[in-house]
């Protein structure tokens, strides 16, 4: 009596999630809060950088011309006649045989085209004035930085979809962005549905558990870029569950729930979304742990029904919903980085289907290995907690011996991949 | 008439800063905000897990001893007296030859001891009363997830000072951490200084740039775990400087200036450090960028003096003000992450210090490798943007070919190490 569903692979699974057209949408926040956010338009330089020519060095500012002459046995003396910090600007013209003593950073004197640098000057004073005399020449342009050296005006200097990290900070704070273009954070509803299911706060009594999936797809859809509604759990109802989901779609972007899409007697979500008349995009796909991952779209909504084993739930969200999320964060690279390892422990078990396999990877001597993070029962979320990466092990083979090369997912890095699959 | 300073190696400068007794601090979050910050606690199992012996399985519970005398040529037959969901629990005690319908995650009905899965089980009904016959022996806890199986009560998960991600926040809530105690993010004080800056908002006028260096270090502050309080930009004066510092030096846990410590005219941090009685920790150290560096401590406090330079701003807070925030938070890795990689670009430059340069390290093939990711000119922000790490170039050397096995520190990671020096 067993429903008979047909497995997809993975990749195409993906593609029939990514295909839907969900679009990111930008809106202002101010440049302290724009840590960490993903720029939603290409970040151009509003101005050349320096927007003035000006003194990489602490010294003197001179007319290179007047130091043509100047050798070890013929210094060249230089009245100084003005004394400028950073931000000051002077209002003396330079002229002959005149130099301007001048700090890192600031605005070159008009006439001057050259810095002698304070090491090869030498200081003195004549009656209260003061000078300075050189023993070498200096060219036009010697320790100048000009306009427009480090950037010109109207140049893309970072592309929408990056995630705005301390340099980009500065960057647009350089360039006067006060209120900064990021992608809206999509908000993902979030639903735990299982009879068994206790709130954190609840004692454990025999056969309930508490409800630690929301908790752990909450952090993941932080760590995505996501902003998270928590609805709460429901029980193991047709009609109770039903309501819940039709009532709450309109309120977010997507919506995960977690459990209830096995073939067990109480797995409520196929039906819920046949109900709907929601077009189940799949409902198995060749891969453990999270075979039973299902995907709807509804009006435009993508319903992902998550397993309620742990780990199934975790990788599920992974490969299924986190690129969604990021697409909607204007991300080109919305996949998890992906990366050839050296795997470190014997896998002797035999994969009729892709396994993912939590994973510690790690460099060492410049290579990188990967090891399993834990045992790989799917109830056991312990190993979850030292998980850095997701090993791929494919399917079809006789498993896996250490020292062969492995590809990990890595899940704590921002890098991302365009497709792994 | 230059100040001479000695420069010390950068180990000896991040060591003196080390033996400071700054000490973190317990705070309570709700486990809703507790994702991304430093457990301060171990985290401890408060219960077995399962805390009851459980189906693992859809399938069908029975006692083991019936079964002993299955086989292909003798099946034997249960009736099923009851049918349980996750969640559920039997009131019945089940006697010979009987069985309970469970689904995953359900407790062990009382007097069984193991699962027969729905696969080889043979469903039947009699006049209403369903039935179910198999054709093989199971032995006493096949299939049966076992209390204590996954985590035993008592045992420590997790150790204090691991950032909690996705994984752990699962774990708090299966201990029910309805409340999670958590490092206190220290609060880091940041002043620019220069008369040069203007704020993000202002208009360009001929001198004077934006301020980049308070958002670009606010950013590196949040991203090493603190919290900033941003006390604005002040101009290079003596005495605004001085009672600026003096004020705030009460209200922060550590306080970090940019700008104002090289040799220059206007550079005013070491004589306000010298005004305040603070104990200079060292004013040089041989590296570049950042050489000016100056670190001092003041009743307890930490006070950073980071180059106006924005390459060196950057480089110092990395090097020695975060392993001090981690510190804080219970890190045992405070320091940046240390692999070794190989060097794409020649780097013919001769380094009399030790050279920090702005790259990007990336996996080809299962090798770390890593390249410059911009020019190495200090005043050049740009090049920050894409930097994921700092390429070591140790001083005393000639330059650096392409091939070369270099060391990175990795600016994106959390893994930390516990000592790169």
């Amino acid at each position: 009596m067993l429903e008979r569903r047909k497995p997809i692979p993975i990749g195409d699974a993906v593609q029939k999630i990514m295909e839907h057209q969900l679009h990111g949408v930008t809106e202002y926040v101010s440049i302290n809060e724009s840590f960490g956010r993903f720029l939603s338009e290409d970040l151009i330089a509003t101005s050349d950088v320096p927007h003035f020519d000006r003194a990489p060095y602490d010294g003197f500012a001179v007319r290179s011309i007047d130091t043509r002459e100047a050798s070890q046995a013929n210094p060249v003396e230089f009245k100084v006649i003005d004394h400028l910090g950073a931000g000051m600007v002077s209002t003396k013209v330079v002229g002959q045989n005149q130099a301007v003593r001048i700090m890192t950073g600031a605005m070159m004197p008009e006439g001057t085209d050259a810095v002698v640098m304070f090491e090869v000057a030498q200081d003195n004073e004549k009656n209260g004035t003061p000078y300075m005399s050189i023993k070498r020449s200096f060219n036009k342009g010697d320790n100048v930085s000009f306009t427009g050296e480090d950037a010109k005006k109207g140049e893309v200097l970072v592309k929408k979809g990056t995630l705005i990290n301390p340099g980009i900070q500065a960057m647009l704070a350089t360039f006067g962005y006060k209120d900064v273009p990021v992608a809206k954070k999509p908000l993902v509803g979030l639903f735990a549905t299982g009879t068994e299911l206790l709130e954190v706060e609840e004692a454990l009594v025999p056969g309930k558990i508490r409800n630690s999936n929301s908790h752990m797809i909450a952090a993941q859809i932080e760590r995505a870029g996501g902003n998270v509604k928590y609805f709460g759990k429901l029980p193991d109802e047709f009609d109770t569950c039903f309501e819940a989901v039709k009532n709450v779609l309109n309120e977010v972007d997507l919506l995960i729930t977690t459990g209830g899409v096995s073939v067990g007697d109480f797995d409520y979500l196929p039906a819920i979304y046949d109900k709907l008349g929601a077009e189940v995009l799949f409902n198995k796909v060749a891969m453990r742990p999270g075979s039973v991952t299902t995907v709807a779209e509804y009006k435009g909504k993508i319903l992902f029904g998550l397993s309620g084993n742990p780990s199934a739930c975790y990788v599920g969200f992974e490969l299924f919903a986190r690129p969604i999320i990021r697409k909607m964060l204007f991300s080109e690279k919305v996949h998890l980085r992906k990366e050839m390892a050296l795997l470190q422990a014997d896998f002797p078990k035999a994969n009729p289907f892709t396994r993912f396999v939590r994973s510690s990877a790690f460099i060492e001597d410049g290579r990188l290995k990967a090891t399993p993070s834990g045992l790989d029962k799917s109830n056991i979320i312990m190993s979850l907690a030292g998980a850095n990466s997701l090993m791929i092990l494919p399917g079809g083979t006789r498993g896996f011996t250490a020292g062969s090369e492995v590809e990990v997912l890595f899940l704590e890095d921002q890098t991302g991949s365009e497709w792994p699959w």
